[in-house]
């Protein structure tokens, strides 16, 4: 009667292979038999499986609306690249199937040529929708919503208006309100289907309507947008042009979407690697989008290293410093990474502002001087009880453990400090606060880690060896 | 008539003080009359910027409903510690006027004193639906699931099932599908509301309803939930305990709360901080949350400078080295931490597998391998040209230059493929891949990065000087 669980996902536990797989001497028209039996999901699995010519063999023996299911449900950049390895007339078809907001995130991802050609075959009214989508900036509120939304006359009766939604298509099934427009499409109420369900059959829209219906603009961020459903409970929110017509709807399946893009974005724009970078991106792509960033990270290295050699004779001296500046450093590495991780996430759900700032600098100062304390603690101790042996080049035990410990507490707290003043500071400059974030972080603790160090055990020299 | 963006949302631009935030001086009295007027979301924001025993004195002024409706928008750990400190009879009241699934987040992070205090106010049928709920682990589906499900009997006609809507409450607003049970409880099927509009007033639902309905158990992790609604694009799911029978509905924004709360796990735990930290968490929580994965750093920590160690004689012939190595050492941390981010971001996205395993570390040595010629020419070139400039310290520079050359290469190769097998290796021995790796990855990154520029060193000392 109702599906189990194994039934439906079976895909689920990826390490063994679904049957459902391609094995390399399938035909094409096989294939294609073997996915319109499953569901849509599992569907796009192997056409993301199979190279992309393949995929669009496979594609072209599908019926349309079939492919263009399946379509929908897989990656936007490797359903562009399907869609150009087909026919033109059979790819516009697939994309006149789909959702007319997936069919423009698909189109975003093609060549201009490959583009052209299948808009070209499509159908004068759904190129126009096409077109009409394509103006809206992919992060905006126009870039996330559908086009598809209920909109109904204020002058119509309940009955009529029940009248004209059963005329409507299956699209329909996935609404939870029913929005009303003035003879302008101006957005001038909202409906529940409960609303409409429990209203005298012969009462006008306008007088059973809600007023206070909460829209977002076209041209909003879609982070923004986001932040506005989440903190209000919004299942769905209408989209309104310049002059507030309707033209559109945001549902929260698509904010969950926004959330995890952010999130990718955020963890990969932290270390400099491309927020648009995936597990399978090829390999050119990925060189490409992390090769800019190390650059700039070797800069920063080769200045903590300028650091070092300002103190070259004390290394030389006393060879073990430079393992103690590399636990020093290292470890405020670390530290810093953890109080930036939280600064980062607290910042992505929306908290900010100056006088939050001070809370958190002093939260950090006092995590930052605990856990230099306790890691400092820890390496003195070490350090006493010889955990590099006792020889020539090792000095004074007690004393350089002493210095270890100094150094630590000192850059424990430089890290924490700076590993919540970065992503700050980056958004007050107009950046992403996420933006390589882990090398500034590093440049300042390695940087702090050596100076500390060296410049302690400077100091003692005479009493170390 | 409709909202304008800049009315609703007052507080998006947290960087001005918003007016409705309180000054010290204010009488709770005061501040309960001033956030009874603004959204809910804005209330939140005032009783989280108090202090705990003001805001529990502010939330006594106001009355049950509109103080629940406030703190239901509140952390859930902020909400329990305020609640705490208001009187067990008003805090209940609170309670019963909130949704039971944010009723039961809030308990769960009250002291076991302070919760049965409350519990124990709480009308018997309200306490006995709270104690139903506390059952589920709060990562399951019976921990985000909502008990308030519209569950109709089969037997019902159209027009019974209609007159049945209209008894129901409020939350029904909220409500896409109305799903239907046997006389048991057991779940049969699913209708939506446009069905329920279109269909004869005198069919039985058994004959309209469709049977394919989906459910999840009640048991099943919530991110497994969240996999399964995302794949299949449902914005709602029927929950079912282990006998099939009706018990819940999670809906797509709990989806979105599952995919932020483990986004920010994986980044916070990826750096050895605690999963639960927020960035107003109080000092000695974050410590206790930090604390120690940095021992077990410091353990790492020392096991590289052991590492460099074991060449103390070259480093102290030519300490210039102890610069290079930490280039070296350091550069790959970041290209591993790269590496790491992807996988763990695509593996976040439900991607995994021994197969993919293949193709992403063939990808990432082609990457380590470039990205390592890139940085690694580089650093030959500043090392020719004397960035450190030319004394007695310094050796041979274009041999040393070399040396750095050959090491990070070797060392970026090592940190692109490590970076990916780390949280490939921590799934498969079924920990979170995001825990700690990138303490686990700077390890290798480290030992990697000494070993590489010393073992040369060591091997062309008689040309360096």
């Amino acid at each position: 009667m109702t599906q189990d669980q194994s039934d439906f996902e079976p895909s689920e536990d990826q390490s063994r292979r679904p049957a459902y797989m391609p094995s390399s001497d399938d035909e094409p028209n096989e294939v294609a038999n073997r996915i319109e039996e499953i569901p849509a999901a599992d569907g796009a699995d192997v056409l993301e499986y199979l190279p992309s010519q393949q995929a669009a063999d496979v594609a072209e023996y599908l019926d349309p609306d079939t492919a263009g299911r399946i379509i929908s449900e897989m990656d936007p950049a490797m359903a562009a690249s399907v869609l150009t390895d087909m026919q033109p007339p059979e790819a516009s078809m697939v994309l006149a199937a789909m959702a007319p907001d997936d069919a423009v995130d698909v189109l975003g991802h093609m060549q201009i040529t490959a583009h052209d050609a299948i808009v070209r075959e499509m159908e004068p009214d759904e190129a126009e929708e096409v077109r009409q989508l394509e103006q809206y900036p992919s992060d905006t509120a126009g870039g996330i919503m559908s086009p598809q939304v209920t909109a109904l006359a204020e002058e119509l009766t309940v009955h009529e208006a029940i009248e004209e939604l059963r005329r409507l298509s299956e699209e329909l099934e996935q609404m939870f309100y029913v929005y009303v427009v003035d003879k302008r499409q101006h957005l001038v109420g909202v409906l529940s289907m409960r609303d409409l369900i429990l209203a005298r059959p012969d009462r006008r829209l306008s007088q059973i309507m809600r007023l206070d219906v909460a829209s977002v603009p076209v041209t909003m961020d879609q982070e923004q947008v986001a932040r506005i459903m989440r903190r209000h409970g919004y299942l769905a929110m209408p989209v309104v042009d310049a002059r507030h017509r309707l033209i559109g709807i945001v549902t929260s399946d698509d904010v969950t979407d926004v959330v995890e893009e952010e999130a990718t974005e955020d963890l990969q724009k932290m270390f400099g690697a491309g927020a648009e970078e995936r597990l399978l991106s090829p390999w050119y792509f990925s060189f490409s989008r992390r090769i800019g960033w190390l650059q700039v990270n070797l800069g920063t290295a080769f200045l903590a290293a300028w650091v070092m050699m300002q103190f070259e004779d004390v290394i030389s001296a006393l060879p073990v410093l430079a393992a103690y500046q590399s636990i020093v450093s290292g470890m405020g590495g670390n530290a810093g990474a953890q109080a930036l991780a939280v600064a980062i996430r607290g910042m992505a759900l929306g908290e900010s502002g100056p006088r939050l700032l001070m809370r958190v600098l002093y939260r950090e100062s006092i995590v930052g001087l605990l856990t230099g304390l306790a890691v400092g603690l820890t390496t003195w101790a070490c350090s006493v009880f010889g955990i590099f042996g006792y020889h020539k080049y090792l000095g004074h035990p007690v004393l350089i453990g002493f210095i270890a410990f100094l150094a630590l507490l000192l850059n424990h707290i430089n890290a924490c400090v700076t590993g919540v003043l970065i992503p700050f500071v980056m958004k007050r400059l107009g950046f992403d606060p996420a933006q390589s974030a882990t090398i500034f972080a590093t440049t300042f603790t390695d940087c702090g880690g050596f100076f500390a160090t060296l410049w302690l055990a400077e100091k003692f020299m005479p009493y170390l060896r």
